[in-house]
């Protein structure tokens, strides 16, 4: 609440001399105009980040929240901002559960015994040590699933197979978001012992996805179990193995085993630092990625390659002989993947927020940005024609539409603006949260095109007198 | 020596006959090639193959040789070819090695702790159950390795990373092979506890791929483990992995866990059927695929597809008002894959053998065939130049040299004459012996083709007097 009041105030403030008139004055100098595309045009003659990446993902590998893979992960962060020479470097640690994952296995048993490719979804309690039988009944839908009949799977496996759409905006995932979030909820409130669903995934492997679900403390009552069932997912061609066998109507049972456990005073840590402002320094652009990712890859695309672009675009910044007038602040997110990065950010920089000029994370692989979302009235001001002139050469548009969102590790910073910097992520979720998120995927021209964006992006925002949010504040400009 | 002798009188008594005259009488009649043109086109509109492949990767699923999937299959053989019409359906059983596949872990220790994804090689012997946990030395190529002194390996894990090459024939595979099938032994005679290597696979991704190995008798002196260390395969991805850590120079430590487990008086069985010949049933054209897979797939391509093929092209033929005039045998071999089929189908057949006019084995995937090898003198004989006729609007070429072989359950059988009907291989080994090889990788329509191919081939091979042992026997026609 406080925070709200401060950051209302400070637009107020900003107000008075936000007019027409300002906007018009708001273009770049040619100099800033200059200076921003000489460093676009040198991340796409070769950046640091592909090689950032190699080493985050060789020498460190998965990195779960939590886990000594993601505390040395967060000494390999502190290490490499020192190195690129940012100023305030330092780490920030929180609580975390302590998920980890276990033994994790299932196999059809009766007539067509054979095993199937599951991965344990994040959080998941654990079956018995022996697993759990049961026969399954098989959704092809999630909504037939919402459609049973409270009491209709008692005693049974759940299992959703409903396929996701793919898309270069990746709009599939948040529309089957919840088949995964949700599912293993809905299915013990109507008795199920047990749940499985398709990997969120756009393409056709043997590699399960995970990713976070949660119980869901309304369904505490619903089935034997408390609401709290084990659930993972199947890989996209083990669903479709069930799918086909389904069809042939004959009774399904399966058993599955899943051994996650949980260690208690778990922590994980955000890494920060700063290319301090030449004029304004107590003006913020925020801009990283997450250091965290999933176990069974590298996080290669998920998010290595969001740390590695940004922290090649703020290298590519700290360079320069004059820094712009705005302080450039660089954060690797500790604990994206199970959700609890943005509060514990937030928190720790409540102070911070009202001097929060603009923010955005990168967090949607390694491919080039295609568009660029920017806060209300944005587009259309000085800056923003500047800055379409500036990346049109990179292949990206300034969107008409205002951001969907800014990235998971920022939704807790309800007063900040933020930008969407679109990356074409066709074959994002083909890889994401899977055992084939790992470097071979990345392709370092791709790499340094995204860097030209988001270094153009973090420059010109931070070297302006420009305050979006008192161009947000003001009546939208057609 | 028996078998071979009889071969011979054989070939001599044929030789009385054949002449260039007789050569440029092979012609198929108009009748005869009017029919073959009939199958084939039959085939392109559509084959019972890919419903047949649906079948038994889904109901059956993976089916190691010597498993009980093994036996289901085989029941599935027998219930299939009764249902297509064959005559004489029986199967053949023979003992196997019980070897079945136990926990599979391998991991990095040491300063960059991670998980490596391996699968145990066919045959591997077991770690202590806690593992082995040892230096690693690496080895780019398996030349390499072998150049090590006696001793360098002592008490270390050999790990040998050399890419396999691609293309569309998979001379690859020849080339690596001994990487997989000897590496074991070679690690093992310098002193090396255990052994992995780079999948031999063509593409990247996080699935190993398995296959057999033997351990090498001459080999039982070199090291304390008597020759028989555990062996593994890394997904090529991990093996690249391996590759960047050691090109950091640090030390690398590895440990690995396999528990496979033999059991005694396993057996496999091979399905053998016919399409009983209309005027010289004695004489066998023999076709086939194997049944047995690896038990990591579904065994889509390898072999289901080859299964499926030929018993969709017997199906056509026996579904004739009129049968050829030889007996086409049709052979689902049942333990390929452990080198076991060969020997054994030799054995029960060893009295049929003087009678097998031409034989191949459909055994490289779901892709069309491109090009024909046959036995010498027969591409140029009146014969083969109708077949390339028939075979020209599938793309299909009779290639001018002779086949390199005609599958791996035919190589027991030293005198019948072989051809290969060579299957397009370029994304064979991506999928081969691996958990991707599943049915989602077929096209129906590819399928449909490759059987366009093989009914051609079977049917015009049955309805001809040309004998290819005693076209063989003459001096190469140009």
């Amino acid at each position: 609440m406080t925070k709200t009041l401060t950051a209302a105030s400070l637009s107020a403030a900003l107000l008075v001399f936000a007019s027409p008139l300002a906007l018009a004055q708001s273009a770049p100098s040619a100099l800033v105009v200059s200076t921003t595309e000489a460093l676009r045009d040198k991340a796409l003659a070769g950046s640091a980040a592909y090689s950032l990446l190699e080493t985050l993902t060789t020498e460190i590998g998965p990195r779960l929240a939590g886990s000594d893979a993601e505390h040395r992960a967060a000494a390999w962060g502190v290490a490499t901002f020192k190195a690129v020479g940012l100023a305030n470097v330092h780490t920030e640690t929180f609580a975390v559960p302590g998920w980890t994952r276990g033994e994790e296995r299932a196999e059809i048993v009766g007539a067509s015994p054979q095993r199937l490719v599951v991965t344990a979804l994040g959080g998941s309690v654990a079956t018995p040590p022996d697993g759990i039988e049961a026969d399954a009944v098989v959704f092809r839908t999630y909504q037939a699933l919402l459609d049973a009949k409270p009491g209709a799977l008692t005693g049974k496996i759940a299992v959703v197979i409903q396929p996701m759409p793919g898309g270069r905006d990746g709009a599939g995932y948040g529309l089957n978001y919840r088949i995964r979030g949700q599912g293993a909820s809905e299915a013990a409130k109507r008795g199920a012992v047990g749940y499985l669903m398709r990997s969120l995934a756009t393409n056709e492997n043997r590699a399960p996805h995970t990713g976070t679900m949660v119980y869901m403390p309304e369904f505490a009552g619903g089935g034997a179990s408390g609401g709290k069932i084990p659930a993972a997912a199947l890989s996209v061609i083990d669903a479709e193995q069930i799918g086909r066998l389904a069809d042939r109507g004959a009774p399904l049972r399966l058993k599955m085993v899943l051994t996650p456990t949980v260690r208690v005073g778990a922590t994980a840590e955000t890494v920060v630092g700063d290319v301090v402002g030449s004029e304004r320094p107590d003006e913020i652009v925020l801009i990283g990625g997450h250091l965290d990712s999933w176990d069974l890859g590298t996080g290669a695309i998920d998010d290595g390659a969001g740390v590695a672009i940004t922290t090649a675009a703020a290298k590519l910044i700290q360079d320069l002989p004059r820094h712009p007038r705005r302080t450039i602040r660089v954060v690797m997110f500790g604990a994206e993947e199970i959700g609890k990065a943005a509060q514990a950010f937030a928190s720790v920089h409540a102070a911070d927020e009202p001097h929060h000029v603009i923010a955005s994370e990168c967090d949607f692989g390694a491919e080039p940005v295609y568009a660029i979302s920017l806060p209300k009235n944005a587009a259309g001001s000085a800056w923003g024609l500047s800055f379409a002139k500036i990346v049109a050469p990179l292949g990206i548009e300034i969107s008409a539409k205002l951001p969907r969102d800014g990235g998971a590790d920022l939704e807790a910073l309800k007063a900040t603006p933020v930008a969407e910097l679109a990356q074409d992520g066709t074959h994002y979720f083909d890889l994401h949260h899977s055992a084939e998120d790992t470097l071979d995927k990345v392709k370092p021209a791709s790499l340094d095109k995204a860097v030209a964006a988001w270094v153009s992006f973090a420059y010109l925002a931070a070297d302006t007198d420009v305050d979006f949010r008192s161009l947000a504040a003001q009546p939208a400009v057609k």
